[in-house]
């Protein structure tokens, strides 16, 4: 396996894969690796015949008093990760190498990244789908992987692909939970004492909402009810949203009757912790 | 050659080429071909094995009130063009081809895109960089072609490419004019009678202040009047602007001591007619 710090060597490496015949497949992370990135790096390794993953956090993608500075870099035990797990290149660069001082061009979704987390993060999104455009470009890879974890991330990058009409097949893994029902994330190490263990009201929110929604609850404003009352119930927990929206536009819905999101986004102390489901009437 | 509506036709036959060991050059263009889109054909049937040559007139870069339902369009002359200068592949898509109903990601440059012709048309290189990361995404060519007639949209374009890293080389070629000094372009169809022996006051502009910068006049301000003069002759010209920016970052400068870039926009009668030159101090 090689960590590579340069666009010129990672492209070198995939030339050299591409011309022994082998499909490749691009995990962008960033770092801090979990059994969630884990199950796109085994699922990358599974389908192409060479493995990238990238690890570089990611600087357009953070707002200015968000945690860019604190987020957790262990590039170290990171590798050991992807070397045990069949990863070819680990692609780690460092900002100055992915964007030069007068840097000026930006990939944006107008539509899908507006609602939902673009609403308390207006420039999360242009950040993500301008990364990602760069990676693919570096990278070219047959396939790319992205975690349901992050939904609304997924639905924007399969459109930025489609409109933009780049040559590759997005893949959306399942979200991978802890024991008590918490969502993997990177941001999870931020969660010390009580808030660790309040922060599992998210998905008991969700299960709760799928319980009711089993039962025949359609009203959007009935199940959000429902989750807030579960969220509430931890007393370090505040809603920043609680949202139901049809799953193929991201718009909110008020009655379901066709496949839906369920989403939400809570601070658990400082923490902010996404969680999402889908339920399908 | 082939005339390909769709982007899957388009993307065979350069695979084929592809496999057949070619290159494969890009001229992008929105048909009405002339001298100009000419010797660009003729570069990249030079340089590489395989040619594609796009004709689209592309919605997303005019403005409301401009000219896109009356773009001249006459796309058998412009294949028979093509044929006769060893283009391989046409691609014509219809809009909907490239934009479906719910299109919702851009491409956008935020600095060189700024003043000169964005600064009257402030959505045009948003399209411009939109389609052109698409063209290069379907045709995936190992070279792109651009004039130097529209040296912002070239500066753009180059500064996109480094920018997200797309593995394409850009060949930016001369200004190609008539004997009366008018640059090559579609546009010229529009002007009629009178306006067509008052359009060259433009290179005629560039051409006086060439000759006074040559005798060491240095202050923009003094080259810029030299110019206005010269347009201000033709009486249907009406100045939109007459500027000196840096050829590097395209900002306005006051004195002229790196190479310089000199651009002008004038309306003759209802035409918008752009023209540019470098300055070498």
């Amino acid at each position: 396996m090689i960590v590579a710090k340069t666009r010129e060597e990672t492209r070198k490496a995939v030339a050299e894969a591409r011309k022994a015949g082998k499909s490749v497949g691009l995990v962008p992370t960033m770092g801090a690796l979990h059994a969630g990135h884990v199950s796109l790096v085994k699922q990358s390794v599974a389908d192409n015949g060479f493995t990238v993953v990238s690890i570089f956090v990611n600087p357009t993608q953070f707002g200015p008093s968000e945690d860019f500075t604190k987020y957790p870099r262990q590039l170290e035990a990171d590798a050991e990760l992807c070397r045990k797990a069949g990863v070819d290149v680990i692609f780690a660069p460092a900002p100055h190498e992915m964007y030069p001082e007068d840097f000026s061009t930006y990939v944006e979704e107008t539509r899908l990244s507006k609602g939902l987390c673009g609403r308390s993060r207006p420039t999360h999104f242009r950040g993500v789908t301008t990364v990602v455009m760069k990676l693919l470009n570096i990278v070219m890879p047959d396939r790319a992987y992205f975690g349901q974890k992050d939904a609304q991330q997924a639905a924007v990058i399969k459109r930025m692909v489609r409109d933009l009409d780049v040559p590759v097949e997005i893949v959306v893994m399942p979200i991978v939970r802890e024991g008590d029902g918490l969502a993997m994330s990177s941001r999870n190490k931020y969660l010390a004492g009580d808030l660790q263990s309040e922060a599992p009201a998210l998905s008991r929110a969700l299960e709760e909402a799928k319980r009711v929604f089993a039962a025949g609850e359609r009203d959007v404003a009935a199940l959000q009810s429902v989750m807030k009352n579960v969220i509430a119930a931890a007393p370090h927990a505040k809603v920043d949203y609680v949202e139901v929206v049809d799953a193929a536009t991201l718009e909110p819905v008020k009655k379901i009757a066709r496949t839906a999101l369920v989403a939400l986004a809570v601070f658990v102390g400082d923490t902010r912790i996404i969680d999402n489901t889908v339920l399908e009437p």
